[in-house]
């Protein structure tokens, strides 16, 4: 390296240096100065050998986490719960591979096709991480020309947006979706998807929570009575989309400034969106003689209409509303549409932000795509699809920090017994009682040093909430007992050895039986 | 577009068109006949529009695939079954991203780093799609500073290698790892692998099988001992690695001809690795004085002895076998490493072609690596380790065709009940009883249909397994009953409306227990 070379890149260094030491007096966002104290361990690395030796970025990549065991053990209960549902309304599963032809992605996002991860181009196909499970879905319903189907799925997907983790909003985050498709009558699988969505809610135990429901054919009708031209009305459409975030006067703004809607136009919309309630509102819309000359609008009400009347049927009309203000982002929705708010709620992290802190309660989002499937069909056969998609890692987010504010320990592992010896020389033992308690099934540890001491093993056991020990020593052995212990209680009792596993048995019942019971 | 290029493009299809009606009239591999339609459609598309209207390639990236139904259940079923033995050993789970940096993979695969996918450069970090879980799992322990931990992870790792489908190997493919990280004595997690693995195949009810066991110091002291040259260890090592796919005569000739070796000393090593048995060949081998001068190999041998050893207390010592002639590839092994085989098992896609159908039986793999995650610590520290990874892909080829080969359907739903209706405009009705067993979580599903018709109703249970219709008409109403039918024997019976949710679980519970007793 030439000197020059070498001079230039000690000052850069000093100067990156800089940024990192203010970022840091300034207190500014982690990610941020883990950014700029990547940049300084590159040019580090640019001095080669002779600097200091090369350093890791030990980091994962921007707006990514690792999950640690307490986490996977929130998200294996959250998962379950909202498999537990789906199972019960007869679902199955697919599961579609993380990245797909590019082309495959292409035209369904809109203006937000940027934050789409391409793959490098290595030779071969061009290939794109999936940015949501539904076009995935589709693409696997026309390559198998599958025309019914209920399936989950419960996958990772990528999008190269600004992350703000504290809020649950990675590049990478699970996705959690349930879509009915086929050609059925109307209305009868919507209303299954709020009572999905309800009983999800309700099971979780996160609070109180309003299921919105709205239509886009409505919408459609409201915007062609108010005067809207047709060619925009999906630009207002996604004004409309803002009101969960944003005031109106700023909502109206776009639409007149930036989208160039005559004002009394935006005057006009603004008196529907403001509109909410259940069966009234549909009574009220379809005495709107001006509306009703708009047919899709008729349509829409129709829809909704019986979408109310089967959500009172499925005992989940108390938890929806039908708000006009509801309008989803997603340019392919054709139908119903759904989202599902936490009232009240608002992160920790986002209080004293107001702007951010609005709309973080929404958990579950979806509506009705009839034409997608079409669009991957040689022939532009339609499948009818309607489906809802659960915001889990909010709920995560959640979930942790109701967990955190008990204080409660969430056991990462499952271990029933451990094998304690309070000699040396015991390992031989502690192993062959071992595989007689797996080889039955039994959930058993043991010490992975020769000789542990006692007070490590019982540690052991109470760190991890394992529940009974089972202690061998020379005594024990020459008697033929053994001493079974209850960790919570200390009690210990001795137990015939030719009769342990099912002493052991008895024992994990009558815990089992009590932890019920509690 | 100029005629003149609008001409080569329509040379161009003609002669593509050509390709895949040949590869067709072979009956080539189905992969490689879309290889050449999607470069064949890519051509008709430069045509633009005045061509056939644009079609879309419907595949998947090439060496990945969708799992359908049926395959996610058999693959619920292999994951739950590794699972339990996992948490049977007190194991707990973590997750990593899908990608990590770039830099975080480099220098860990040797030669294999070329098969890295790595992500676009879209601005921001270098990123690139895991390769395995073990360099993920050392990142995590180094970044977290955890030094004692015992974790099993189930994800997708992706490898841009030559993809064989139907032998299972993809590039796109799931790992199930299981590690356990910290200071222990000797040989005492590294039993507990290959417990784990022992137990895990007989669950899974593969066929025999072997786990074959040898020790990379044990190999480096056997080197040594033959007078092969230190630094060609590694290259040495991994054309012993080639055994269990290729005859010696040609691991010789790599040894000799590509890699410089000395024929004699290739035919010392040759002498050795065909060497196997369990604790007899450990004292063969400790009776070798030309051997014993060598450190590496006395220590190598004692790990041996202990490990045969606890097997022997673990009880799986009659599945495993020492074998000279396992090396494995990965650079990184420092001790112990495993293989396990199904004995004698060829894939059915594999008849008939003797290169590829060796080796198709090694289901499990792994060893210990006691310096991976110091390569991520500024400070070089150590945290022991020893995994294994089953081979989950090929567990799954050889379910499916086991499966395939009996006949036998799998039930890709858990519905327990079906609400049916034998008279029009009961839809109302269905959906209310739908309700109440919603409400108590018993699994059910309704037609989505308004008025279906009887008999595709009793279509939809047999076909889907369903055990138990409950049937609703005006005179059930008016009675207050309902019709209870067994879906196998065709039973009807009438029951009380007001307790049909008892009678329903009573139903279930007698199939459930005549379940368990067959």
């Amino acid at each position: 390296m030439a000197d020059q070379e070498r001079v230039a890149i000690q000052q850069a260094i000093k100067d990156q240096g800089e940024i990192v030491r203010k970022l840091k007096a300034d207190k500014a966002e982690k990610d941020k100065i883990s950014e700029e104290v990547a940049k300084l361990l590159e040019l580090k690395a640019k001095l080669g050998d002779d600097a200091a030796p090369k350093k890791f970025i030990l980091k994962t990549g921007k707006g990514t986490r690792d999950f640690n065991p307490q986490q996977m053990a929130i998200r294996e209960e959250v998962f379950n719960k909202i498999i537990d549902c789906f199972k019960q309304h007869g679902a199955e599963t697919i599961d579609t591979p993380v990245f797909e032809l590019k082309e495959t992605l292409t035209g369904k996002y809109g203006e937000d096709s940027k934050l789409i991860y391409d793959l490098a181009d290595q030779g071969g196909e061009m290939l794109s991480l999936r940015y949501d499970l539904t076009v995935p879905f589709a693409r696997y319903l026309a390559m198998n020309k599958i025309t019914n189907i209920k399936r989950y799925q419960i996958a990772k997907v990528y999008r190269r947006d600004q992350p703000a983790m504290t809020r649950g909003r990675f590049r990478e985050f699970y996705q959690c979706d349930i879509d009915i498709a086929g050609q059925y009558d109307a209305m009868i699988p919507d209303a299954e998807c709020v009572k999905m969505v309800s009983t999800i809610l309700k099971t979780l135990e996160l609070g109180e929570f309003e299921i919105k429901l709205n239509h886009r054919k409505l919408l459609d009708g409201i915007f062609a009575a108010c005067g809207v031209p047709e060619k925009d009305f999906r630009p207002i459409c996604s004004a409309v989309d803002k009101l969960d975030k944003t005031p109106w006067l700023d909502v109206r703004k776009e639409m007149t400034e930036e989208k160039g809607l005559d004002p009394d136009v935006a005057d006009a919309i603004g008196e529907y969106v403001k509109l909410k309630g259940q069966m009234d509102l549909v009574e009220q819309l379809q005495n709107d003689a001006k509306l009703m000359k708009q047919k899709s609008a008729v349509m829409g009400l129709e829809d909704m209409k019986l979408l109310l009347h089967y959500c009172s049927l499925y005992g989940c009309l108390n938890e929806v509303s039908f708000d006009l203000s509801l309008a989803r982002g997603l340019d392919y929705y054709t139908g119903v549409i759904y989202e599902a708010v936490l009232k009240g709620f608002v992160h920790n992290a986002d209080k004293g932000n107001d702007e951010e802190s609005q709309g973080v309660g929404s958990v579950a989002g979806g509506g009705r795509y009839d034409g997608l499937v079409g669009m991957f069909d040689p022939k532009g056969k339609k499948v009818p699809c309607v489906g809802v998609s659960i915001g889990v890692e909010r709920i995560f987010a959640i979930m942790e920090a109701k967990l955190q504010a008990t204080n409660k320990k969430v056991r990462t592992t499952s271990t029933e017994v451990y094998v304690i010896s309070a000699q040396k020389n015991m390992l031989e033992e502690r192993m062959k009682l071992c595989r007689q308690l797996w080889d039955v099934k039994i959930k058993t540890e043991h010490s992975y040093k020769k000789n542990p001491k006692l007070l490590d093993q019982f540690q052991y056991c109470e760190n991890n909430g394992i529940p009974i020990a089972v202690i061998i020593g020379e005594s024990e052995i020459q008697q033929g007992i053994l001493k079974l212990r209850k960790i919570d209680s200390r009690e210990e009792r001795t137990i015939p050895r030719e009769s342990f596993i099912q002493e052991i048995r008895n024992e994990l019942k009558l815990l089992s039986d009590e932890a019920v019971s509690e």
